[in-house]
């Protein structure tokens, strides 16, 4: 395709692909598209490891990467204590996730432990990110062929642009609103990513269909010409060909990946997933204190319920729920009925159009066809 | 255009306006979509009116009329007390209302006449489509040359679906989800207006992005060829294009009128529509009792306010929020800043992409050159 977004990215179709898991990553980019690693969990020893089997499956192809790098670190170099942000925790929030899993018969003095080890891994990782592991990922980044970095919350670090620019690797922001891509093109990035409120994952609430016409005609207004990758419920060639027609470059996806035959997804989730509708989603606080948009289940309706209690503030409210969530991940994958009923996973309302497992490479492969069959569409309306 | 919609009905463009205003209606009609006259809150009497005014302003041209008639009527044909519906309500929410006005300097004793009027024609409104008004209006609807029925809330009667087959006038449906567009095909639908949750007025939660390839996907599973409008945030031939793109076969846009030059909204509500973003409109139970996208004001943020009283089941909560509501749009155009402030109405999140006052028929011949951008915008992408 001639656009853009191709000749920056040096890729042949703009379907760009987030990810966790970097098979899909490979075979994205393999195919013709970009895959782009999720590596915001990762020890700058992990990513290391990670961008090297990628740089060994890829075949030469661009592929990028999708960090969070916080554009001020408050303490910065200062160490948190990590036994005094476990004692801020309630103990009120604890308990009601305890009440949660044994209603549905999981056995929550056996899984204690597991539990809080998760807990206290995390909270190690939180003081890592503020203590200088930032740059030290940057480092990692840079030292592989990425074709992109995108970073996944608020405005890039003054560092980041201009190790991108140095290194000639274009870099990316997601925004939710018209006026946060102003001050991300203000910033200097090179490529918006504009995710509508439908989207998996941390979400505003304007809709995809709202947000990429709102955002490219402020930009032309301005006469900026940053290409817009359009994010948030996009699932199908169709409906990337509909945001290209409102003025993006490409798509960005996350959510049709998790269930490919090469994603980790605990594969009870996946199940569920091919079996939801659109409706299957809730968009909540309760897992990281922010807006996310979930696979519901019996543990999100838990938390939305009457008499549920308030989500903590950002990184607490990750502290309370992303531990059991693990754990019963595990758990639902042998026989535990309750766990497999609980588990759920960030997924947008696309998820209502992903009803059969694929490989990742037969997903851009139907995005490809898709994009022509509404392209013809459209053709046709118009009596050409 | 050459689609199935234009030629059901008998249009060249397949915009369809949804409006309570006929200068609107008649306008769309006239410059080649088709106007839709919201006719819910209208006698036989006035709609009588209505639709003779649009049979001698439309040259001709097809429109058509949205109603609601009710699929079940409880207690039809029995009279309700309005007297004891008027005691029902709350003294809670009555007192709630004032203390917001009172709040924003308005003087609601002077008022509290003018608001008790409003709701006792409310009232007396409620009671005669119980009574049997249903089948009155729908008598004056198929005396005038109407080109399209809607129903707005749920599957339409039998009469209606009886009535539009004898007038050979096709009959459509408002639908928010998958399941609802099966239901109101199988009942014998001719149209499904799909309304994704960016929508002014009452709406669902899933987003048109991800409801339009929903709904043509399940239909074109069951080899079913109704045809499908797209309706929620579309405010631009672009996003039109897009929905197209998708596989519907046109647009359903009532919120893009409301700053028209013929709209008969309060003018300090136009204005303020003119001037918002995406960002200003809210979805709340607080208007109505069911959720329905509104335009942000200090009135609904009261309302979404910790604190604040549930909202109350359907019809109540209208009785609550409606009167005040009317009477503090009088007082808007005047010079009441409170009110000015106060005042509200139902808009979608496409108000971020309404931005100059125009004719309704500028604006469906901006929606003709934006279709046309689009999909030259796609043909470039594709090279062609």
């Amino acid at each position: 395709m001639n656009n853009k977004i191709c000749d920056m990215l040096g890729i042949e179709f703009p379907l760009v692909a987030f990810s966790h898991c970097r098979d899909v990553v490979a075979a994205v980019s393999r195919a013709g598209g970009m895959g782009v690693f999720g590596g915001v969990n990762c020890s700058p020893e992990m990513l290391e490891e990670e961008l090297s089997w990628i740089d060994a499956h890829v075949d030469g192809k661009p592929y990028g990467l999708d960090i969070i790098v916080p554009n001020k670190v408050e303490g910065k170099g200062e160490q948190l204590d990590p036994e005094a942000v476990l004692a801020s925790i309630p103990d009120e929030h604890k308990q009601f996730t305890n009440d949660i899993l044994q209603r549905h018969g999981v056995d929550t003095g056996r899984i204690a432990g597991d539990i809080e080890a998760v807990r206290r891994e995390q909270v190690a990782f939180t003081d890592n990110l503020r203590g200088g592991t930032a740059e030290a990922i940057l480092e990692v980044a840079f030292r592989h062929p990425i074709g992109l970095i995108a970073n996944a919350l608020g405005i890039p670090p003054q560092v980041m642009l201009d190790m991108g620019k140095k290194h000639d690797v274009p870099v990316a922001a997601l925004i939710g609103t018209r006026d946060h891509a102003m001050s991300q093109v203000a910033a200097g990035v090179d490529i918006i990513i504009a995710v509508g409120g439908e989207a998996g994952g941390h979400t505003g609430d304007i809709s995809t269909m709202v947000l990429i016409p709102e955002v490219c005609n402020a930009l032309a207004q301005i006469g900026d010409d940053t290409p817009v990758l359009a994010a948030g419920g996009i699932a199908t060639g169709a409906q990337m060909a509909a945001a290209m027609a409102m003025g993006a470059s490409g798509a960005w996806c996350g959510s049709v990946w998790l269930t490919t035959v090469e994603a980790e997804t605990n594969p009870v989730v996946k199940e569920k997933m091919l079996a939801a509708t659109s409706r299957d989603t809730v968009r909540a606080r309760s897992r990281t204190g922010k807006p996310s948009r979930q696979l519901r289940s019996p543990w999100t309706d838990a938390w939305q319920a009457e008499g549920a209690p308030s989500p903590l503030p950002m990184p607490l409210q990750s502290l309370v729920a992303e531990p059991p969530l693990r754990v019963l991940d595990k758990l639902s994958q042998g026989d535990n009925q309750g766990a497999r009923d609980l588990s759920t996973y960030w997924v947008g309302q696309g998820v209502g159009l992903m009803n059969e497992q694929m490989t990742a490479g037969q997903v851009v492969q139907g995005f490809k066809e898709d994009f022509l069959t509404a392209y013809e569409r459209l053709a046709a309306n118009l009596g050409e």
